[in-house]
Formats: C-alpha cells, sequence, structure tokens
C-alpha cells in the first residue's frame, strides 16, 4: 500500500527504534498509567518477555514489535557472531537462526495473528535473498521490512482517523470503550484515530471512556493517551454508559473490533453489545473503526467466531485484593458480537464500508 | 402488619441481639468475602462507626441496625447510671438523652432514608409512655420495639420472596445486580427473596451475579450470601451480561429499587438500565422487588429522581492500585433509572402490583 509521507502520530512512541537504530523500544505499558517509562529490547528473553507480560499489547502493536524486535535481536547476534565467534555456539546458517528466533517469538502470543503474520512477513522476505545471503545482507534487510511494517501501520491508523474525522462534530461528547487507540498499534490506533485526527484539525470535543472491566484498559490505558495527547476524557464504570446516553449528552460512540464477519457482525471487547443497544434505543451512532486485516470473509456471521473465555482471577481480584469468596465461579469471556444492524458505519483505512465487504 | 409466625431466614444473622441480649450484634461485612466475623456493638461510638464504616449497609438493614443499637446503647447507658451515677454525668431526663442518641445515630449516614424513619418511630414510641416514664420502663419498651421493627423487616422479605418465587422455573438460569439480598436487610433481602424461598421448595436453579463497579457489592456480598445458602452463583463482569441473554441462557432478572416513581419508573444501582434494555431485547422477564416503602407517590417520573454522585477516588482505584491517571475525572453516577415499559413485574411484600400503584 502506498505509505504517506508523514502520518499523524500521537505525542509519544508505542513501538520504535532506539536512538542509536539497534534496540526495540517499547513504551512500558505495565508501568501505565502512573509512569511513562521506555524499555529497550536487545535479546530474544526480553523480547519474548516484553511481549508476554504485556509491556507492549494490542494486535497491531504486538504484530510491529515482533517484526522490529526480531530485526534487533538478529541483529545483534549476527555482530556478536562476528566479534567473537571464537568464543560462541556456531549461528548455523543465518536464516535457520532466523526461523529459530521467530518461532521462538510466536510462543510469546500463541493466539495473536497479527505476531505470526508479521513474523511470516519478515521470514518470507529474508527468503527472498536466497541462501547465500549474507548476515549482513539479511540485517539490512530485515530492518527495512520492519520499518515498513510499522510504517505501514501507521498509514493504515491515519487513513482510519482522516475517514473518521468527519464523523465528529465540533463539540461532540463521544463515548469508547476498552483501548483501541496509540497505545495498541505503532500510529494513532484505530477507534481513536478520528478522535486524533480531529483534535489535530482543531475540532473540540469531550471523550468519555469506559473503565472496561476487568482488566481496565479503558481507566489505565485509555484515559491515559487521551490526556497525554490534550484530549478532554472522563472515565466511568460500564454500566454508567447507557443511562449517559439516556441523557442525550453522546453524540457518538467509537469502538474497535477484534474481528468483523462477513455478514457484518463484529467481535470487539466484552461490553461492546451492551453499549450498541442503548446506542440504538438513545439514537447514537455506534462506529466501528478496524484495518482491512480485521474483516474475516471466511466467517459468514458472528455465530462462527469463537469466543475465548479467560481467568477466573481477573475477576476474583480487584488490584492485588481478593474480592470473589473462594470456591465461586466466574464468567469471564473475552469478547461479544455485535449485530451488523447496530452498527452505523465501519470506519476503515479505506473507507466508511457497508457490508457485503469486498476487501 | 401482621407478622408471620416464623418468616424463612437465611443461614447468617446481618442484625440480631447477642447471646444475652445487651448488644447488637453485626455480620461485619467490611470483612465480607473473606471472613465470616461477627461485632458486638454496645455504645454510641461503636454504633455511629459501624454504620459509617459500612459494617452494616443496605437501607432495611440500616433501619433496623439503627433501632436496635439505640435501643442497646440506651440500655447500657441507663444501667450505668443506675450502678455508677456519683462517677457519671447526669443523664439529663432519660428522654433527652434518646434524642440525643438519635440524632446522633442519623449523622452516621445522613442521606439514608431507613435510618431516619427506624430512629423517628423509636422516638415517638417513648414519647408515648409519658415524661414519667422511669428508665427501666424505657428500655423495655425500646428493646421490644426495635425487635418489632426487625420482624416486620423479616416478614416483609418473606413476603416479597413468597410473592415472587412462583417466576422461578425448575432449572432457571438468573441474573442479579449489586446486592439486594439478606445482607441488605434483616430477613432474606428483597431481590434474592424469591430466590431463597424458591431454593427452600426445592427450586433447582442458577445465579448470575454481575460484580457491579464501582463498589463491588455482587463480586463481595451477592456471591457470598448465594454460596453460603447453597445456592449455585456465578459472578460476571457488568459488561457481560447483555450475551449471556444474547446466547438465551438467561430464564429472568431480579433487581432490587431504592426508589419507584408513580408511573412505575426504577431508580436502582447503576448499571441496572442497561440489563433492562438487553433484556426486553432477548425476551427475558425483568422482575424488580421493593417493598411497599420504596414507591413514592410524590415523585411523578424518573425524571424527579435525583441521582447522587460519588467520589472519583472510587473509580481511580481498584483496591488499593491506583488505576486511573492523575487529572483525569471520572463520571461515577450511583444510580440510574429503568423506564417502566421494561419491567415485567413489580414484586412486592403485598404481591405483583401495577402502576398506578396504590399503596
Amino acid at each position: 500500500m502506498p505509505i504517506p509521507a508523514a502520518p499523524l502520530l500521537p505525542p509519544f512512541e508505542t513501538v520504535s527504534w532506539s536512538p542509536d537504530g539497534q534496540s526495540l523500544r517499547l513504551l512500558d505499558q505495565r508501568r501505565l498509567p502512573l509512569e511513562e517509562t521506555y524499555l529497550d529490547v536487545r535479546t530474544l528473553d526480553e523480547l519474548v518477555r516484553a511481549i508476554r507480560s504485556l509491556a507492549v499489547r494490542g494486535a497491531p502493536a504486538i504484530g510491529v514489535a515482533a517484526a522490529m524486535g526480531l530485526a534487533a535481536v538478529f541483529a545483534r547476534e549476527a555482530q556478536s557472531h562476528a566479534t567473537l565467534s571464537s568464543e560462541r555456539a556456531p549461528l548455523d546458517t543465518p536464516r535457520a537462526r532466523l526461523a529459530v528466533l521467530a518461532a521462538a517469538i510466536e510462543t510469546a502470543r500463541p493466539t495473536a495473528v497479527n505476531l505470526r503474520w508479521a513474523l511470516q512477513r519478515m521470514l518470507a522476505c529474508a527468503a527472498r535473498l536466497g541462501d547465500d545471503a549474507s548476515p549482513e545482507q539479511l540485517v539490512s534487510v530485515l530492518r527495512e521490512q520492519a520499518t515498513r511494517i510499522r510504517d505501514e501501520d501507521r498509514a493504515m491508523c491515519h487513513a482510519i482517523g482522516q475517514f473518521g474525522a468527519p464523523l465528529i462534530e465540533p463539540g461532540a461528547q463521544l463515548l469508547t470503550h476498552c483501548n483501541a487507540g496509540a497505545l495498541a498499534a505503532a500510529g494513532i490506533g484505530t477507534a481513536l484515530a478520528p478522535m486524533y485526527v480531529a483534535h489535530a484539525r482543531g475540532v473540540t470535543f469531550r471523550v468519555f471512556a469506559d473503565e472496561t472491566r476487568p482488566l481496565l484498559q479503558g481507566a489505565r490505558l485509555t484515559s491515559w493517551e487521551l490526556q497525554r495527547a490534550g484530549i478532554d476524557v472522563t472515565v466511568m464504570p460500564d454500566g454508567a454508559a447507557a443511562s449517559l446516553m439516556a441523557t442525550g449528552r453522546i453524540s457518538a460512540v467509537f469502538v474497535g473490533a477484534d474481528r468483523i464477519a462477513a455478514n457484518g457482525d463484529v467481535a470487539n471487547k466484552i461490553g461492546t453489545y451492551a453499549l450498541a443497544l442503548a446506542a440504538r434505543e438513545h439514537g447514537v451512532p455506534f462506529h466501528v473503526c478496524a484495518p482491512g486485516s480485521t474483516f474475516d470473509a471466511n466467517t459468514q456471521t458472528g455465530a462462527g467466531i469463537e469466543i475465548e473465555h479467560r481467568d477466573r482471577e481477573e475477576i476474583a481480584f480487584s488490584g492485588t485484593t481478593q474480592v470473589l469468596p473462594q470456591h465461586v465461579a466466574a464468567y469471564n469471556p473475552a469478547f461479544d458480537i455485535t449485530p451488523r444492524a447496530l452498527i452505523t458505519h465501519y470506519v476503515t483505512d479505506r473507507g466508511l464500508l457497508e457490508p457485503p465487504f469486498t476487501i
């Protein structure tokens, strides 16, 4: 895809190269919202640990971090091998080592589709160099490809933002759920991208963010990044959204998507469906923002999307405080399905789409 | 009202007399769900602190605790005065002292209507004895009246349970929100009363309890008391209720009410309205359970009910962990309004009612 010269970026970098270009630099999301600290990743071990422990999260951000991390780790190993080859185990062939690294990184979040996709793309690009490629050639091509994956993600976010920004009127009060923002991508996110673009154009608006139980991504992450960008944000319990819409104070809802079926049904963070019902009841437009890669032509309807169920511990503890009695069960689905009929616009990097999608 | 000989009671006592009859005994709800411990209250200071710090909560339970606590504190002071009068300040007239105690107790939760109602009733009953009443006569009448207030509450809960139990079919899967159970009353509660009665009749069913952010009464209290009574209970995030109803697995919703307007609009814990919208969407009956005292003939519609907004701190912290950035605002209404059109049955201590109410 064509990459614009200068996509809009947030005032922080979720995934970047370190200043010397030798390491992957991550905004450490485990420390948010209390501290904005950055983590430089140089070894395979550090990379796997960072992804697994959620220092970086959000499907697009994980994909970009995996690609850039693979390039950084491979480059460092190749360099050590060149300078210290007598002391170290042989690198096998460089491409074989690359495959080993990629396989190890993939284990960090086995169900993250973007992670696998990005790593496959890196391996394919190395394969195109042929078996005679030198480590130096591989390092150069991998760095370039990882940077390209990051830049494409930034361009995708920017395009969603440009198509979605006209949906935000001056003085609007918007509602969002979970975190589908710049902290989940290399660029300005998906659901929050229209807000960043509108803000950059001088449109004034206010955002209400659901705290998003059980993991509180709205309280911890969405509020942090919007405040950091100078956008007015207020956090509320998930259960307060419906009555807030009933007061007539919400102009539009913007959410992301984890997967979109061919008929337009949307799988997104648990709680999205209840928002969509309340939005319809009160005539509030409900917009789903997602890149083309989220549309799954092979899944006909939402009924075909398998819902991940997560650990009881996420419900049993509030911070470090136990809030659930021993032996009481928890029901903790990660996603729900919002049917096509409740959705006003699908805001994508290719424009505002309608099902059936031809992506 | 007539009091049945033996109303159904839960297997624990939220508010009771201590075995020697001299103290108010409270199930200490600050320690739930981790420990079932009881607190004996003998002094004014202990009583005010227990109510203020939520050792006892829930409108009916607070009213009963205030009445029984007033009787216990007054009796203890009268006894000390009789045996130790030379060392203590004079009791003024016993009725004047009683009024001072009642005024002090009322400050513990100034907006709790049941608290004031119960204390007024205690003072009125003392007034009927006339100015010549001895401290011993007062102690006896106050103990009797406080016991009567408790017994009436138990009878009210039992009646709600009897009228509501037929709404629970064998094999039902029920959904509830917040805690309107035995921990909020002297008897078996309001929203949970039909469940206790059905359970006692041998009906088998399962309950899903919303955790109920921000204070997690569903996770901490409802799950504890249902499990304690041997009723199958599962806790979920508030945002999971709508998609659970979409699966067809919920037979009915039972909630309590804080106030019911003349047209039938219901003020209840934040999040109730979103449940009611999802219940209508999926054809799930939505029952509001409340005693006659909750119906407010002077408020025409829900629009006339003022909604309390609570502290930012309830949203900013999860347990002891700060989850909200500094300076990010929180929207934290305590209640929302569910319109009459979304409610299937009003389950009261006088039967299943329809608006306009003639209570």
